[in-house]
């Protein structure tokens, strides 16, 4: 089977809709480069572009099903373009294959997988890509969508205004599967099915982000875990005050006995690979009410955290409360390759 | 020495120039997604894009300098975008980076070969990307440029009309250097230096493409060997001839005394890695004429190697014969991963 014979087969997808659904794709799979009418994209928005990387034994467990991981392979890419609230247009897909990944046994259903994904999330269109060999698996997938209004990183605060910290689903259920992978945890069947869930399909909030970015000022993805990622939402001066009771957990990871209090915190705080979304809003009810009213309208779980405040000298501190104002220590880090 | 620091040390340059010269990057490194102004991009022409990834051991040897790598890991690129006719642009970058990559020592020179790269290619912008750790050293790009009338590979003949078969630059001096590299082959120290320039160094012939679009039919960049990517360009009923001695053989491969004619056109045909571009243009000196001028003023080497007739039947064949019309047979295949 060479390169093209598996470009051919399992990777064509999409063409055919092309032409219908996306105006802007003049050349897609099959020459050297894909080809955007610059004229459509125009009127499309502003045109964001993201890149992940999945590497076997690092981001995904070898025995993980290869429909599951096609689809998440997309998903992670997914989840920064709801970050921005953009809405998914394209693709492309470059893959490392070694000789266990180049078999019709393993591509048929990890392309089938990506499809999927790639049909639930507006249709998008694999336009591209590349096909190696090497001894270790990797794919890496970028992705393009639109959003009328991006939703940045970057936002400011006055002295005197304060914001509401808020994010989406549930945290610590992916990282909760990843610490029952490593054999540090014991769940039931019951208990993992769950979790693996979490962690093979996340939730796709780009629906909910693209209608939701009017009415916020930030957003991160929390692939990386909830606390890192806020912290990079912490500019200068600023503070953020969380508060323990109020950190929406994995239904799993909240009712397990068999970890204590702090040990549920740092997972949902440090976890990662939740791939749900921070947002910051403002707490006037004009901000607030609209928000809700898309999370509702969309299915999708919003959960005030916490508040952000302007402070004295530099900030960018994270304080998290229990239910009595006591500030509580949770150790960990946020998640680093290196 | 985490992630972030390694983004914010190496990889953040371009950012600058991102505000003067590319007026569609709205947001660079460090959000979640990169975001481009579609109205610009609207006036720049079509949006090229292409991905390419190299695998440490596979793409080229451990002991390439990382300087060299950065350089030839936007090369690969710049040729695919060359290979439309597109002007450069901006770029992604994802890194899969174990523990003898992710140093100082690797990343200062990788990551300035990839900015000297970038210059050299009209300021390209690194606008976003991605690090993780794995055990093997890959790196891939996903670059972007804009072409006023992409050349695509797609393209009809009349069946009284001929076409030319046209290359830049020489052929078979990367193939070369990979066979001296795998000890296949000896070489002076004087002939190494020269056929590893040109495999870690390929030829920028975007300039050349991006004029000589008009004047052309359809192009290819010749990557995984002039054979194999020319039949890529031979569609329904296509034959394609070529002569022997015209093509333009790397000056150490053709003064090499060790190696058989056959093995010396079995370099230039199937050695893959050449980067340089095949062009097909219509016989006519009113696209003759042009070429070779935009060819004398980018300084571009461009030799005719054959023709391109219509054919009975489903076409799709090379012929090769020498000075007396005689039909070669050279052995080879094209390169394929799998």
């Amino acid at each position: 089977m060479g390169e093209f014979d598996i470009i051919k087969r399992y990777f064509s997808f999409g063409l055919n809709a092309a032409h219908s659904l996306h105006p802007e794709i003049i050349t897609g799979v099959g020459d050297d480069c894909a080809v955007l009418d610059g004229a459509v994209l125009s009127d499309a928005g502003k045109l964001c572009v993201t890149t992940d990387t999945l590497v076997e034994g690092v981001h995904f467990f070898k025995d993980m099903r290869p429909e599951a991981l096609g689809s998440k392979a997309l998903a992670v890419n997914l989840s920064d373009l709801a970050a921005m609230g953009a809405k998914p247009a394209f693709f492309t897909l470059s893959l490392v294959l070694n000789d266990a990944h180049a078999t019709e046994g393993f591509l048929k259903p990890f392309s089938e997988g990506l499809r999927k994904k790639a049909q639930e999330a507006h249709d998008m269109v694999l336009v591209g890509g590349n096909i190696s060999r090497g001894e270790e698996f990797s794919i890496t997938i970028t992705a393009f969508g639109y959003a009328p209004r991006p939703l940045l990183r970057t936002f400011s605060l006055t002295h005197s205004s304060k914001a509401l910290i808020l994010v989406t689903g549930t945290v610590g259920g992916a990282g909760l599967f990843v610490e029952h992978g490593y054999g540090r945890v014991t769940l039931s069947p019951g208990e993992t099915r769950s979790v693996q869930e979490t962690f093979e399909y996340p939730p796709a909030r780009w629906d909910f982000a693209r209608e939701a970015a009017p009415y916020c000022l930030a957003a991160i993805d929390i692939s990386d875990g909830l606390y890192g990622d806020l912290r990079h939402l912490l500019g200068l001066g600023l503070k953020a005050s969380l508060k323990d009771s109020a950190l929406p957990l994995h239904p799993v990871l909240k009712d397990l006995r068999t970890l204590t209090l702090e040990e549920k915190l740092r997972l949902a705080l440090f976890g990662g690979c939740d791939y749900e979304l921070l947002l910051i809003s403002r707490t006037e009810p004009e901000a607030l009410g609209p928000l809700f009213e898309v999370a509702h309208k969309t299915g999708t779980p919003l959960t005030v955290i916490g508040a952000l405040e302007k402070v004295q000298g530099a900030g960018g501190l994270i304080e998290l409360t229990d239910a009595h104002g006591q500030p509580l220590c949770v150790k960990g880090t946020a998640f680093e390759h290196f």
